[in-house]
């Protein structure tokens, strides 16, 4: 007896990816960490804006004793306030702060979401491919995450999503734009999710909440727009972070907003502040919530990851690589030449390429290409990317 | 149907403790703040130290883009080398960089812990009065939390805690300095304690973790000393946070460490690395870690909180208040005249005096008062403390 059961299972299942990260480390120190080509994690390597240096230095120059207090669970009026503003126009849907609640990233704020509105065996549907641990957080409040295939370009199945859709379904979570994919969802297909939850939740006689967990909203290239889900869907909440659009992941810090009309929209709040503190994270870290208040709308230097996709896109077209060009995040998911994506990219690991298979994100045959890494990085890659493609594609 | 029927539950629970807290405010509007003597919250008043200051200038001046993003899970391999270092004095047991997982302050701490050792219907067994958020940290991750009584003096009762250690008992866990009473638990205690648990190890043939939640180890008064967890038993686990000593609550920041000789000690740390991750804090926030490494040992001015502890306890010993004078943490915890506490406090309400039931602890019959106020909060409210006890005691 000693770690929980479904603690020591989980790391078992997780082992082979875990053997992969162990290879890639052994790679690293044989073969050093300049001649590894990794793009095996979602680590935005650029700077963060100036904005985001400036709010941080104003922050601590200003800063008295009672600014690293606690404050209300929810995080500061004025920060909400701020983050209620900025998402009022993103959205156009007018939000206040009592909407907004600070959290520790997208990733705090899914599990805070999650616990408060699960029951033992609630559903939520994800389309898939997606990212791997929302698994871990239905699973964490007693929910089960089910699972629908999207369409071939990894655009939203609206019918299949349809045929999902029971009695046990508590809410649908997406990812626009998509980790592992970069797809973004149409405005046309947004509408009709919310149409399909609409129709869904009057004849379940029920809410089917939509979770748009959002983190890459800000990311998007060739002028694609990230539509409003707000406007699109009354039942629905977002996910956010500044993880990736300021490149701060490791700080956490990310929001909760739940659409002003949302049914039972007071006790949703006071019950996610109360999963908000009760599963440990208290409150959002009281310095970064100033800092971001102070940065709103701003970000990275987006054109660098536009300009890595194409240098990405167009070196893997020409090595005869299947893959349906992103318009946004800083993902692809192209095919592998054989079904079995785990042996593809043991190949690629030979030519110290470093991916993820796509079976860890619910899409077999593909992998994974995390492109926030230099430029050189890339090129550098890519004749290990031809001789395996070679190597296969006889 | 909308937020998960056991959140509405524990909202509705938590009821009157909230209708209680929203009575404050109302009278903080009505009477102004600065008219109302507010102890019910442990929200460290004291600046923090000048090395957490100095740390934090220094990491934001050094800081480059890189030093906000990802870095392992378990925190920076520098930071947990600086904390097992001081770690390793403190206990005075030697604990490396590998036994350390930095965390979300010791409520993220003791999720993550909780939630990699338990299984559904595993207990957890904790002394009371306790911190009565442990009671939502065991029913997060589908553990029930069983209470033991302490000694009329709030100390350990070893007798009672060996009566309820059963085949389903996972863990012990401990608070000392304790909130809600400021006791510290003696050596010789923690040594029982550490005996019983390794014989009733072996006679049920499983391992019983000793917790050790010591995020006030550092603020004791008159020489008391809290006795090392690690040297008492090696199958002990601590959770800590720099949130009360450095008087950072809001930054959320602490730490996990792993009794280097713990049974299945590698599997532990890895279980946690994942629960860390998967219950979404990924890892604690960046820039803290950096500061917190370099202020180890620092902490706020605890002669302050001493000059207070004696301040509130000559008072309320002169209002004839019945109470243990406690040697650390910054809450005294007398004995209500009359057993309702709750109608016992909402008397001290109308003198505009703010403090919180014994049964919010699971101590009926007595009040928790946070002293981690200004001087002349004490002083002021005392005219109003001695009003009430007057009308109780005839």
């Amino acid at each position: 007896m000693t770690i929980a059961t479904h603690i020591k299972a989980k790391l078992s299942g997780a082992s082979w990816i875990r053997k992969m990260f162990e290879e890639g480390a052994r790679l690293k120190t044989e073969h050093g960490v300049e001649n590894v080509f990794d793009f095996s994690l979602g680590n935005p390597n650029l700077e963060p804006p100036e904005a985001f240096d400036k709010a941080l230095k104003d922050a601590v120059a200003s800063s008295s004793g009672n600014d690293h207090a606690y404050m209300p669970n929810m995080g500061y009026p004025h920060v909400r306030r701020s983050v209620a503003e900025y998402l009022s126009q993103e959205q156009r849907v007018r939000v206040s702060e009592n909407d907004v609640i600070m959290t520790c990233g997208a990733a705090g704020a899914l599990n805070a979401i999650l616990k408060a509105i699960l029951d033992p065996g609630d559903e939520v549907i994800t389309p898939s491919p997606y990212f791997v641990e929302y698994q871990f957080y239905a699973d964490n409040h007693g929910g089960i995450l089910k699972t629908v295939p999207t369409k071939p370009d990894f655009t939203l199945n609206i019918d299949a999503l349809s045929e999902t859709v029971t009695q046990r379904t508590k809410a649908v979570l997406i990812n626009s734009p998509n980790n592992p994919t970069g797809q973004v969802y149409s405005k046309a297909s947004i509408d009709a999710l919310g149409r399909l939850l609409k129709e869904k939740g009057r004849k379940l006689n029920r809410t089917v909440y939509l979770i748009a967990d959002e983190p890459y909203r800000k990311i998007v290239y060739d002028g694609c727009t990230v539509p409003s889900i707000f406007e699109s869907y009354n039942q629905s909440i977002i996910a956010n972070s500044y993880s990736k659009d300021i490149s701060i992941p490791g700080e956490r810090i990310g929001y909760i907003a739940v659409h002003p009309e949302a049914s039972f929209n007071k006790e949703l709040i006071e019950g996610m502040a109360l999963t908000n503190r009760i599963l440990g994270f208290v409150n959002a870290p009281a310095l970064m919530q100033r800092v971001v208040a102070s940065c709103q709308g701003s970000s990275a230097d987006i054109s660098a990851y536009a300009r890595k996709r194409d240098l990405l896109c167009n070196g893997l077209g020409e090595c005869g690589y299947d893959f349906v060009k992103p318009p946004g995040a800083f993902y692809l998911f192209p095919k592998t030449p054989v079904p079995d994506d785990v042996a593809f990219v043991k190949e690629l690991q030979k030519e110290l390429i470093l991916v993820v298979p796509g079976s860890g994100f619910g899409g077999p045959g593909h992998f994974r290409i995390a492109y926030c890494v230099d430029d050189r990085t890339i090129t550098n890659a890519m004749p290990g990317f031809e001789r395996v493609m070679k190597k296969f594609k006889v």
